[in-house]
Formats: structure tokens, sequence, C-alpha cells
């Protein structure tokens, strides 16, 4: 159940793999080749098989990729079979936007708790509970939270961070579009939306 | 007014060089070193020399940059003095977060209206308006819109994303999880935040 290094443009390739894979019957054909996999999802057949190779090692020669493994190796890159929890800590419009986004679990990632500096218990049309921060450490002790979603805004996203850190996370992902201070063997990926924004717009700018 | 090629983690350092550099008196003190300004925004030098030198060229010998050029130039990488206008379409949690999302114009780009499929009107706590997608061609055509922001499911984003390249958009900035289809000369840049999400996770296992 080791998790693999891959990259993120592998990763995103992944689902459709699978989706793929699944759809085929391993009982009366057990293998298939790169060929067939990039002619069926419109990838070219080096990218193929160098994601497959990341997964699962390379095909057998003449036969290809055995069917019911790959499908294994790459549930366990995702890790279906080993959903990891994550809390959101700033249950704002774009907190409660990722809360209600459902892409998360296929990739093997499950929001179990959000919590809000401001209020106490907040009405949402959603199944994650939103708790008050009291309850924040505990929870995460409690539940093993390996990774902190960060979604208030850039004036208490360090005391946030730090509070993450105390209760045991050790990956943050934070939409605050400020620099945050991890210590080291925290990983920190920020997602600065304005910026990504203000990227594309000077890359426009080029042509 | 040229905006100039830079990359993601220089636009990103551009906010904090100008809110240290209008902070000086460039009437007094008309340069600053590029060793002044590491020091106080606690950049490496070598960093600060490579991102002013993209933005503005070299300082001069023994004097460094001159402020009011300088502050001049990051304006312009920022497009501060010519916003560009975005429309939105999917005003659903993410759309709506994102319009609430105040950190666009600080990077010269204003989300001038949403647009949904679904209903013709939407009250909503935000300055920015909620249009039917009837509005959307004569709207983008007579406001001169050149990005397009896609917050809609997997199942209406691609005729969201021809829409937009009839109606004259050149860029897109895709949120729904899925492979859009553009022609040559649109700019795509997706944002798959489940797939940003499982790459964190990916990592943590790595240690």
């Amino acid at each position: 159940m080791d998790k693999i290094s891959i990259s993120k443009a592998t990763l995103g390739r992944i689902p459709g793999y699978l989706d793929f894979l699944r759809s085929l019957s391993p009982q009366k054909v057990p293998y298939i080749s790169a060929t067939t996999i990039s002619k069926e999802l419109n990838l070219g057949e080096v990218q193929v098989r160098k994601d497959l190779a990341m997964v699962s090692g390379a095909g057998k020669p003449r036969l290809g990729y055995e069917i019911e493994f790959l499908i294994e190796r790459l549930e366990d890159c995702l890790g279906r079979n080993k959903i990891t929890l994550a809390v959101l800590v700033g249950a704002g419009k774009l907190g409660r936007a990722l809360l209600q986004y459902d892409g998360f679990q296929q990739f093997g990632v499950k929001i179990a708790a959000a919590f809000d500096l401001r209020e106490k218990t907040m009405s949402i049309d959603s199944a994650t509970p939103i708790l008050p921060m009291e309850q924040f450490d505990l929870f995460c002790k409690e539940h093993n939270i390996c990774i902190g979603i960060i979604t208030v805004g850039e004036g208490s996203a360090q005391q946030v961070c730090d509070r993450m850190v105390e209760s045991g996370i050790t990956a943050i992902w934070n939409f605050a579009p400020c620099k945050l201070q991890v210590p080291s063997g925290v990983l920190l990926q920020n997602e600065h939306l304005a910026l990504s924004l203000a990227h594309l717009r000077n890359q426009m700018s080029q042509d």
C-alpha cells in the first residue's frame, strides 16, 4: 500500500486509466498493451508507458500489462484503499465551496470536519460538520488528521497554521494569500488563486 | 504599458515589493539597493536582483534602483493601470466564493459579471451581477472580455468553454475537473483542486 512518487500530471490521468480498465473484462483477456490504452484514451503512447512504468513497472513483452494488477496499483496511487483525512479551517465562502466539492474522495482524501474561528455552530447543507475551534486539537488527535486546509483570511492564517502543526498535522494546503512559516518536516502547498489568474492574464498579453 | 514575461513566482512577490517601496520617501532618497530590499523583505539578494531585472532592468552601479521608476514598472506588471475584465460562468458555491474573493483586483483583474446556466436571476451579497446565459455573448462583446472563468460542473464545462471562445474570450481559467478542447491561440489554465490536494497527500507519504 506504499504510495509512489508520481507527478501531478500523471496523478491527474490515473482516474481516466482506471475508468477505462474497469470497463474491460480481464477474465476473458487478462492483458492490455500501452498502444491500446493510448488509442482508447487519446493519449501519446510514450506518455502512457511512462505513467504506467511509474505506477506498476514495465509491461510484459508481447503481452502488455496485467489488467487486474494494474487496477490495484492505480488504486493504491490514488489512496482509494486508505482514505486520508483532512480538516479545513475557515468556513467562509471558499471553505464551504471546498466542503461541498465532491471531487476529493476519488483521490483518496476526505475532509472530516471544518472549523471556524468566529462561530460556534453553523448550519450548512453539507454532511461535514462545522465545529468550534475549541474542539480542534482533540479532533485532530482522535482522528489522526494529517492534512490541514487553510481558508481563513490573511490575518489569521499563520495562527491557524501554527495550531495545525501543534495538533500533529504534517501537510498544509494554504489558500490564504500570504507566506506561512512551517517547521521543517511539514509540507506546505500554497494555492494562491489571485496569482493563478494574474499569471493567466500575463501569459495572454505575451501573444 | 506592455506586460512583461515574468514567472508566477516573481509575480507573487511583486505586491510585497510594491508595499515596501511605497512606504519609502523617494523625494528624500530616490534610489534603493537590492541589498536593502532583500533585507527588508527577508528574501535572497540574488532572487531580488533577478526579479527586478525582469521587471525594470539592472540597477545603476553604486546607486541601485530609482524608486519611482521601479514602482511604475512593478505596477505595470500587475496591470494595475489597465484592469483586465473577466467573466465567470457557474455561480454555484465555488463561483460565488471567487466572486467574493477580493484578491484579484490587486493583480489587475476584475470579474465584471457572473453567469449561470440554471437561473435567470439570483440574489447574492456581492457587487458583481449574476446574469442569465442569454446575455452572455452580448456582454462579452460589449465589455471586451478577454478572460473566462469556468466553475460549472464537468458535464457542462466544454459547452461553456465553446461559448466563451465564440464570444471572443482568449484565456480560460477552468475549475471543472475535466479536459477541455480549445482552438490554438486560446490559452487554457486548469485549476484542478482535487488533484492539488491529492498531490499534497502523495508528497506527504514519501517522507
